[in-house]
């Protein structure tokens, strides 16, 4: 199985950031910790501050992948343009938030781009990753 | 470990409600799936259709569960009750929605509720309160 | 015939209450012109205050009755569990209020509830009861 | 007993028009239904696409009728015009829709003219005008 | 005299929540000392969780007390049901609130039971219930 | 104990002023009757219709008074100045309005001043101010 | 000199309406009073309850006519078309409301028509009609 | 006759400012032309920038003067404390605005004090004034 | 092939009206240069000030014209009752616009009867009628 | 004559996207159509979902082109970067959309950026590319 | 070189105020370590915290200043007499904010007084009155 | 001293943009005149239209400059993006606007991006950049 992992703009710096909201780890201790223990899961972890690479990623993805990780970040919140790319995308994709995004800014309570997935998971760190995987292999062998 | 999962208004009807955002299974096959799949977890299974009877039921979970499992349904988006009820509950506790709340009616698109959860997940069926459990585990475990 | 006659929160107060919006009968008054009026059918009287306990009786009501009449009152304006009860509920069903909900307070003039009923008779007192048996009557007979 | 019955725009339509929402029969067939079903009561059918012409056959109701039926379909929902009219009109009014209005568009779930009439009925198709008249027979018994 | 006090949703957990806004005492407490400072006033306390059960009891306060207490905590934010109960009360009556609640969330600011009772008293935590019965002793003795 | 009173623009009209919101003592009359009933505390009353002169005399307030009870009427709505002035205030200070803001014009439906005091006690007419000092000096005591 | 005066909808009922906000007189009453007060003017009273001919009749003022006083009533508040016929109207031009719409339904606060007339009086019931004409004098001594 | 002029907010530099909304003439000349076209009226001219002493000037006039003429300016749209001074005063009262605030910036086009006037003229310049006493006049004779 | 032409309120003023939004030409020029331009196409040109006589040619059109090209002017903006004749209107349908309408004023920015045509051209004055045409014959061909 | 062909995210993916919105042709299709329609017009095509691409190649349009057609696509709707580059652009301008995008979601209604262009044309399908080229024509003949 | 600077309500009471927002210093520091900074400045102090007073101030400056430099404190959001007084100023003016109004409530996110000034400085404590020196030093010199 | 300007997207048109908002100057002239003018200091400009690059940019600042100077241009208003980036930075951070964003386009008049940084000067041209140096120094004499 393989699984794209798409992160969006500021997660680079993760670890720096404010770790109440988004725990202490950085992204490459968590793809670590992920191929570690998915090791029968081929990951490609990708992360990009710029939307429309973001976009370009996603319209790659259906075809090459069979499941899509998305974390669009700030994004989540103004882009049509990841929103349009994930309604064109066909394999099973889930949306993840480090932190819960019902108790932050309210510009923050509303994601744009989670009504083209799936579904998402919101406030559990590191852990949501995790837990996306968790669910794709349930949703994939239901079929 | 014991856990308390509280389900709202209307679950107790699922399988006939729209199996396009609920899923064709009912709360017993999903309740029954749950006890076979973490056997050495102790469920307690609550439903109510009474708003202060689920503020009834949260209030009654700290010092008696480990974790609380919750699917406020309706309430959702409008009990301030529930809300309270959570802020004063101090055990581990997440939010499952069976649709993707983010693709329906603009009055669900806010949860008023999950802003006093660690967080919630949203979309993915009856696989949603099994990614809970997968969830908690986890942070049990990281503490 | 049998057809459920749910009233909501404070219409057990009813003759007590404004009378220029409600009329000056109580609720009995009613219930027993509406026996007297339609001695071939079957009514079968619920009032509750509780949002819940609506819920649970427009829940019972399909596969017992023939037609459901409802009149949510305040919970009209305020409940999705009572909607999402009646978009479950597949035999015809009517809402009823006393008083116009157009010429009153800004808060009353939406019925969330309105929308998961075949349609809705507003500002009759009395009367709308009695509309609504009419109603079902019509459209029975042209089943 | 005298009956004006005034439909506005597109009315004339009927039939022709999405029968989902508004039954398959044209307003002849409801005319004529209406006269066989009510021989004892005359009544006068108006139907005009232009909201000053409705204003007028509005302001000349009070004197020459008993009672008024109204339908102002799209004008309901932006005549300030019509609304100041029925004011006017001392008759006994009822306002008519014959799809659930709560249930449409946005913009159509407000009735500005319904908080000048009496009441109204919305989603019953052309079971909305005998409902009105079943309701003015009540109304004016009881005077 | 004989005063109800009715209070709301989740005071019955009063003293473990955030101490900041609502004080350390319990419910209980307060109740113990409002006794004993006005021995002479028969107290009747009352708390739900449930929005109708409050319905109810504001139902039977009329012909029952001389006076009514109210604090419907959540629900003053929400509930038409109770401020139509307290509209058909007619008995002298008091809203309070142990917060101040126009420095706390936005959807705590109005209160929609509030604008059915006499007036309220905000913000001095205990001590509010203690000027309810002295602002319902003045209001008494001036009549 | 010393405690200043402010009162807010139109206030020296009281008694000619609508009196059912109001009631029909003047503010030397309830002036009179406040002194008369604390014979023990030293009050100083303050009236302006100008709001940089109440802001002028809260900023006074600290240090020379023991509490502060204000009444902005108007300003109440739409004074940050005063909002401000009261935040610097560090001696316990209580808002009061004689009518209930909460069933008046909307826009006296918040008071952007009251969340920079304690509390406030709203629609007791003159009672408003005797409950302010009876809970002046139970906030007193408790230190 | 030639002064056009428009009418709009529900106007040719003055007199019937509620005298409260719109005076006893008729506009009969009123054109009478209006040409025997100024004999040396020549009017040309036009009525229409129909937006379109109001917005024929604006559109003739320019060329004959050397001022316009328009009452669009209703039309004030909704009518995007009279105003663009009136900002194309070159000879000046006051709007004149019976009723001062400031204290009036929310809907009516705002007039989309006035801001294309050189201003406008509202509140003075009849004589408003008159001040226009004053104007009109004056400002044409003024060129 | 007895007629209280109060002009507003920067009315004091009447023709330095921009003269397409508000005309090149200065108050005084405004006032001299006033005196001189109506010299059987006894006019109070007062101007104030501050608020409160606008709110001072209002109480006054009932009793003292027979009529009131007010350009609120700028207050217009902010100042409840004007609104609740005009409300207590009970001669005939009139605003006036220079320029036609239906045409200007949004925040000035509606009016907070206009709703407890007679009534409101906007838009003619300095005869905004003459039609006032022009009106005065008229209300007065009527009487 | 016959196109029937709608033009809406005020498009009769054209070339009186602001050039720099309308252009310079007449709709008589327009019509001529339109029919000498497509000699082979049957024009029927339409105008009207009145929004039903509009409703009323819309509905006229289906079965007789092979497609419509409509410019709804102002009531574009405000008409439910001509959004619901397009609706019902079954041949290809244009809405043109001769300004620009997202650089205008906020009210025209959205256009409610656009949304029932098969597309909209804004702001190529004179030109966007070509357009349509242009338009209206690849749509026929590609049938 | 050299036009610049702008298109915005997701448009590569065209053919492949919801067919019933946008039609089932790629974008290399409509290309190749138009070169062979229009081959004495020299097209430069450009497709980005990088929003700063295409400021930058909207930049560099004026002086080397003749003419622009942009769809910005889901930037048309959040992207005032793009409206800030096309204001600084002098040629003209025109921008398409493939859908109508009156009859879409509510954040698609408005765009941000047309309101710097010439005009917009929407919902026709790639005929929209086409009918562009017409109307620079027609502009361009007309100089 | 002259420069008035106004400070507007509660900036007397700076340096007890909230230290975060506005700095340790008192507004006389400020004023000592500006005049001692640039001793070639004649710099007249002015604060009030009435609103009227600094619309008088504010008049006065054209003629006697060479610039102004204004702190309209809580007035910046809620003051359109400050506003109209400094449209009027034709010195150049420039708005200082102490703490960073982006960054604070929301109801002091806009300044409405800003608009009317050459520019804004809001964020840096004490450091902006010394930056707004610099600034028209920089502009005086232009010119 | 190391400062990084970055300037956000179209500022590399600066010069052929409209010149009463943004000065006559290109960035290269400011960039030039503020190396002549601070020899002493060495500045690293910064442009780019891509939102994305901004973000790199910013997050490249901490460590490797002792202060940062920033105008997003368009992106201000709607990047949640950068305002994350900029939230993460700990260095000195002012943000400058060349026009004054208080009096253009209302989507322009809140700076989502300068609630992060330490605060911003905005309409005076080029000195803005200036300013920024000028309060940076102030700034760091200060620790």
């Amino acid at each position: 199985m393989k699984i794209l992992v798409i992160n969006g703009p500021n997660l680079n710096m993760l670890g720096a950031r404010d770790t109440n909201f988004y725990g202490s780890e950085t992204m490459d201790d968590i793809e670590s910790e992920m191929r570690s223990t998915y090791p029968q899961i081929e990951f490609d972890f990708y992360q990009s501050n710029i939307e429309g690479e973001i976009v370009n990623r996603v319209q790659s993805a259906t075809g090459s992948f069979d499941a899509l990780i998305i974390n669009p970040a700030a994004y989540s919140h103004t882009s049509i343009a990841i929103r349009d790319a994930l309604e064109l995308c066909t394999i099973p994709k889930i949306e993840v938030h480090l932190s819960n995004i019902a108790s932050r800014d309210d510009f923050r309570s509303k994601s744009l781009t989670a009504s083209k997935t799936d579904g998402y998971i919101t406030g559990f760190k590191k852990h949501g990753y995790f837990a996306a995987v968790f669910l794709i292999q349930r949703i994939m062998n239901e079929k």
